[in-house]
């Protein structure tokens, strides 16, 4: 029997919320039975719908953490929004995961002030799953830290290899660098010390990766700081969004190509879709105590579905009690001391 | 008329050299009767050609800089080597730019080390014009810098102004920061301050731009350090090269998809070509006294008529002694105490 699972859902998450979050959710609820789920908005959204689904309940919330805000700010002065609710839901233990599409930097924020972080992690990461071309790959952080210490990296890649063990079942992921070079001493400072303190401490690292093999699947892992992660994660999004741009005008341009155009459509279709980050659903944010996974914002019904899916899974394969277990040996009491640095929340 | 420019060109460049560079060199030969050259490499591969071509000169060298040797190391001690020839004869004046596709860390070594750097540049940046959707997209530094100061950007951003205005014609173009978000606060703590320097001292600085916006087009010029810039390169060259070998695949899975894809076959070529590196033949190395450009390792006998091609064009736009001229205003005596320091040549 399927682990039961209660996932806070933020309703007002994303450009196109409520209505796509009410329709993923929906979709989610009816894939996974064992699901429920705490809705976390303004009353006139979440009462409805939470009267007609019996997995589902309403947590009425009075304010609202728009795009453009200060994440930590808003975290901070906006107590009764959806987004904090519902990681205070998480905490609290009411609900076992949190799934939001709305501002990444104030989910990262309310997630590392509310939920905590296990002892011995020095900054929760925003990871991605990109759709490699022999096996997907985990970039991360994506956002999170925009600056980082050498030594991040190196928990960044403990977090990352016990996801994709857990959720996509790869044994002993290898683990690489984001750098400018294949050879060891390449890169920036950073990426040198990184580069040392990796082949030191994780068996698994095999070495840098450079940006353009980065989709080619060679890596399980790859880590980088966030501001790095960031610009290489929506480099990639730009490009496919430009290419399949350039490639829809090509193929009207002509009567000929459009005749072509007919027989590939389905073929294409298919590519754009496995090639969609939507079908993943979510970022997961590792090294909190608890789920928490931050969908695009653009996120369409099918993308928030996955997300809320993905958070179920994530709970029911104890990823982040695995990390927590994973990190309690190395924990020191002079970790406490970076808590009030450690959120940046700038994605 | 059009003015007459010597080019020294490494005819040990790149994966497929000599017979690429060779083949190359003779196709930009014919296209720009103005053009002279001054071939370096072994006296077997550069006398035959130099016998043949009247506007062809070979400079016999007895090393090669290999594409894994360490590039300051390998300039220091191969005086005798294709790209230290090359460049020397720039700094003689015998040449009045070089073209390599050869180890491009070995090319800005020797490029910063022999020809200097004019007055007032702290260091020299590589550019690359990118295919982007509107208009081209200067990104730079993609490789010289690994580590950068921000005031450097500010640099970065002048040169590379008066690069697009000279070779591309872009009147007054706009300058924007590689960043993680729009907003002016974001980023890492490197991205806020080169935000405030730009804001201050470039008049056409216009923000922040994304990942993702990069190839839209929306900058002409956008300034990065060299890591980040030289991740995000490679990787939007990665994407191109895993999603048009998708393409391939997914037109050639069932018998409906081929028929099509006979269809569509020349505007995929076309616009595989639009988007094609090789199209635009280097990266130019601003900021040296004179011109440099490196070719792409895998460059094709195209690439390499480009890369001379836009060699001369350089010289004939003046845009290294335009770039002197603006900074020598700026020009302190304590420049010189960073030369030292000035060789990164990490790409």
């Amino acid at each position: 029997m399927t682990q039961a699972v209660t996932i806070s859902v933020d309703a007002m998450g994303g450009d196109n919320a409520p209505d796509v979050v009410i329709e993923g959710l929906a979709q989610a609820l009816a894939v996974d039975e064992a699901l429920s789920v705490l809705l976390c908005g303004p009353e006139e959204v979440v009462a409805p719908f939470a009267a007609e689904n019996a997995r589902c309940e309403a947590v009425c919330t009075t304010e609202v953490i728009a795009m453009g805000e200060h994440p930590a700010k808003a975290v901070r002065s906006k107590k009764d929004s959806s987004i904090v609710r519902g990681c205070r839901l998480v905490r609290e233990g009411a609900a076992d995961g949190f799934f939001s599409a709305g501002s990444t930097g104030a989910c990262l924020a309310a997630a590392t002030l509310i939920m905590g972080r296990p002892r011995g992690v020095k900054r929760p990461a925003l990871g991605v799953v990109l759709p490699a071309k022999e096996r997907p790959v985990l970039l991360m952080d994506v956002g999170a830290n925009a600056d980082c210490k050498p030594e991040y990296l190196v928990q960044f890649a403990r977090m990352g290899t016990i996801y994709m063990e857990s959720i996509l079942g790869v044994p002993d992921p290898s683990v690489g660098l984001l750098n400018i070079g294949e050879e060891d001493a390449k890169g920036s400072q950073f990426a040198q010390e990184a580069h040392g303190l990796l082949k030191a401490e994780i068996p698994q690292f095999a070495g840098n990766c450079e940006g353009g093999p980065l989709l080619q699947g060679a890596f399980d892992v790859v880590v980088t700081d966030g501001f790095t992660g960031n610009v290489c994660l929506k480099t990639i999004e730009g490009t496919f969004k430009v290419l399949f741009s350039a490639i829809k005008s090509a193929l009207t341009s002509s009567i000929t190509a459009k005749a072509g155009a007919l027989l590939i459509k389905g073929k294409l279709a298919e590519l754009k879709d496995e090639m969609d980050p939507d079908r993943l659903g979510g970022s997961p944010l590792l090294g909190v105590r608890g789920t928490c996974i931050v969908g695009h914002g653009s996120s369409n019904a099918r993308a928030i579905k996955n997300g809320i899916l993905a958070a179920a899974s994530q709970v029911r394969e104890g990823v982040s009690d695995k990390i927590a277990a994973a990190f309690s040996a190395e924990a020191s009491p002079t970790a406490s001391l970076e808590d009030a640095d450690a959120v940046d929340g700038e994605a």
